[in-house]
């Protein structure tokens, strides 16, 4: 049953047009998938089958039993998390790349794979303003698409261990500490348990928006430095998952000139794309990236319209990267690699292969125009407001932070009459786990919950591609129905002295 | 210029149409990309362009400037590296996955991604023939996929490290030894310099067929251990890069028995396809991994028809992953992973957001059957034969080690008259060196070289899905008659007393 040309022409014609009837009937589908857990075992043989079977069948079922079991991230309802990027031309640079498969680890393997990642990621560079020493063309430092942005901090954190024992060589791995926020993304824990090192999360206030400030950073320095400790790395972030904090990078690279071994990994996988709108260089602390970033890291696959995975990571010196990680056995070696004339990517990130990432960005970028991107960023920032004003204007909801590019966090806060007030956070914290619940039961709309220094509180982000005012305004409907439900249902159980 | 779904209906059925044109033509282009470094920044602009452009610019584009830069690894004439596959079954799995990308990093986020993925590697498992301690369905062990082979190992590696200090608390990460052989795969040192441990590549010999031998294990451990260092994960290897070697894991399983703390993980990122025929499961030591290893890798994306990436890793214990892995802040929970009735596969690797693999390796299991997966790896190893077979019977052609599998390594070794004995190898790797330049120079055929205990010979890999025994024949005439070519030359140059 194997598929000859001909068979894969009919069989591709079908994906594309199937393709288009799921987003023509996107926006009638439940937007978290109402599958129970171990469904699909029960609908699928133990074994695959012996013989091979006709690919009709097997596309229908990806029809009958996959499609009921996804999650739309690209409904326009879709608000939780944050967007996951999906585009015509992301899907098209993908179907190419797949055509055509080479597993990229070095130049030869097929060179317009490295090319147009060097030049696109130079592309990139420009399109957010990033400072020459960050684009491939300076050869000094460079751009690389990691897969994930946990996968871009765990190269950046090794490069930034092998610079400090390279400088430290009698420093024990023990002794050797990760400097997070408590709001850093579990990328920084989990490079911690990935690389068996220690990993320090510094306190942030609401205050402060939960951003890392100069002050607690250079504390925490004295006081680890002065009992052992080598702090080497810090990953700060330009828009944390839980409220899009963005810590003070200009803070922070004033206390890093007095600690020059310590590398300031920048995290803005979500929130980086807005550095392509001039007007968000400055909250998003452009001029102190480019000041003092060793790497920074944004994904084109959340926010950025390039599908999943396209994790862009810049780098102020390469020779960082090829220093702790080049491997290159005898198999490895090509006359090109030898010469010192190409990037050898294999080198800058942690497998040996790679897919053609590169080509999806190039797709999108020349078929959205610097100009449509900055138009689909700002769009949803503009989204973003209009919910923030919408959440301002109707207590008892109350954002529990400012809004941030396209994120906005909130929660119920009513009066509670007849709560004390030593009980009235733990109260609210009730209230809105059970007005969460009920939210998250609704098949119309999704969000996401978290938590902001105890404080239990609901996430809206915006980003999907199709959300339009309209859709925001219906989720906005959503979300007070089920506040209003949430509040009745607190009242008759207070007034039943539950 | 944003596409829209009629757009994409029309770019979709292009690219699909395409996509058949190249497989058309596939066999009259030049096998490895014939441009020059730095080709593509020549005929790319410096940055993104400010309007959005046309997709059929776009799409001429990929034909015009990136296809002369593909190395053609799906070429009939490709024997270079390993094969990577790429079949239309497989670029289908990865155009429906991309069509509603979601990140996968637990199971709310897409449940179909998950159970797919728990189902297929079950399937996988058994067409392999592992026990049942490695099924996810066993609810003890279990399979994942994963990018690379180097990041299977690298997961593998670090479960082994959190086990082992979990188990020995006071020993410091300094101590601790990751051991290969010199036979490894780079992904060994790799791992080594990711995690900033020691690594130990242990000896092999040409008489072992550079096979790892349960004596030279003991002997390293007993010294290692000696010298107060703490080996803790050993990676074996069925079908090393260089010549498919297959480690004794028979001797090494008992000299383990005696040091239960050391993880032992398989990697079998080309052979490991090989397990689906029931005659290549004493060769690539089925047994064994099943009595031993804990941890195994095998590469669908190499030999096994699958697009590139698809490297699957099954564990013994999926404990042992999570115990090393899991991060689960409030903004990652959910109802069903709190409940612990699924799987987050995000704890099961170094990522948090993951693809949707498993739809091209269930899309090619049903589509070939088992039976139509066995009849592709027994085709591969039939035309190795057939190589060896003539390689053998051509002097001054001569097998450097026995063939393994699909994999040859042969060169020159004529007799060298004048040539004294203590040059001789010298002269011949020369020789060789000479004669593989020559070879590589040409468009029709691709090889890749290697060395062997210091020996330089050149490797002949079967596995792309088109070659026949034509095209063995046809490659085996090119390999003739540069080898002709670089013996005259030889001889013509020590006429002239070079």
């Amino acid at each position: 049953m194997v598929m000859d040309i001909e068979a894969f022409r009919k069989a591709g014609y079908q994906a594309i047009d199937r393709i288009c009837d799921y987003y023509y009937s996107l926006e009638q589908k439940p937007v978290a998938s109402q599958v129970h857990p171990g469904y699909l075992r029960e609908l699928l043989p133990a074994a695959a089958p012996e013989e091979g079977e006709d690919f009709q069948a097997i596309a229908d079922d990806y029809q009958k039993l996959i499609v009921p079991g996804l999650t739309h991230w690209q409904h326009p309802n879709f608000y939780a998390y944050f967007p996951t990027a999906c585009t015509f031309e992301g899907m098209l640079g993908d179907l190419y790349a797949t055509s055509a498969t080479n597993p990229g680890f070095n130049w030869a393997c097929s060179p317009a794979c490295t090319e147009l990642e060097a030049v696109v990621m130079d592309w990139a560079a420009q399109l957010f303003g990033l400072a020459g020493h960050f684009l491939n063309s300076s050869e000094i430092g460079g751009g690389v698409i990691q897969t994930t942005a946990s996968d871009s901090a765990l190269v950046a954190i090794v490069a930034a261990r092998a610079r400090y024992t390279a400088a430290h060589p009698d420093v024990r791995l023990e002794d050797l500490v990760i400097y997070t926020t408590t709001q850093t993304h579990s990328l920084g824990v989990k490079a911690a348990l990935v690389l068996g090192l220690a990993c320090r999360a510094l306190e942030v206030s609401a205050d402060d928006r939960f951003a890392l400030r100069g002050a607690a950073l250079r504390a925490a320095l004295d006081a680890d430095k002065a009992r052992g400790k080598h702090p080497f790395v810090l990953v700060g972030t330009v828009g944390t998952t839980s409220s899009g904090a963005v810590d003070r990078l200009d803070e922070i690279g004033e206390v890093l000139k007095e600690h020059p071994d310590v590398w300031l990994h920048v995290d803005a996988a979500w929130a980086g794309v807005t550095l392509a709108c001039p007007e968000y260089r400055a909250p998003a602390q452009l001029a102190s990236i480019n000041a003092h970033a060793d790497s920074f890291c944004t994904n084109f696959h959340k926010w950025g319209l390039v599908n999943f995975d396209a994790s862009t990571l810049w780098v102020r010196n390469r020779r960082h990267l090829t220093d702790a990680l080049d491997v290159t056995p005898e198999f490895l070696r090509t006359k090109q690699g030898d010469a010192g004339t190409v990037i050898d990517y294999r080198n800058w990130h942690l497998s040996l292969g790679r897919r053609f990432r590169s080509l999806k960005v190039w797709f999108v970028l020349r078929s959205y125009g610097a100009a449509g991107f900055r138009e689909h960023i700002r769009k949803g920032i503009a989204l973003n407001a209009h919910f923030a004003a919408l959440v301002r204007a109707a207590p008892p909801f109350a954002l529990v932070t400012e809004p941030s590019f396209a994120l906005s966090v909130f929660r119920l806060a009513p009066p509670l009459p007849g709560v004390a007030d030593g009980e009235r956070e733990a109260a609210l914290d009730a209230l809105n786990r059970a007005y969460y619940a009920r939210l998250a039961a609704r098949p119309d709309v999704l969000l996401t919950q978290t938590v902001l220094n105890g404080t239990f509180c609901i996430r809206f982000a915006v980003g999907a591609a199709r959300t339009t005012q309209d859709h925001v305004e219906r989720a906005w409907g959503a979300i007070q129905e089920e506040a209003r439900a949430a509040l009745a249902e607190w009242e008759a159980a207070r007034a039943d002295g539950a």
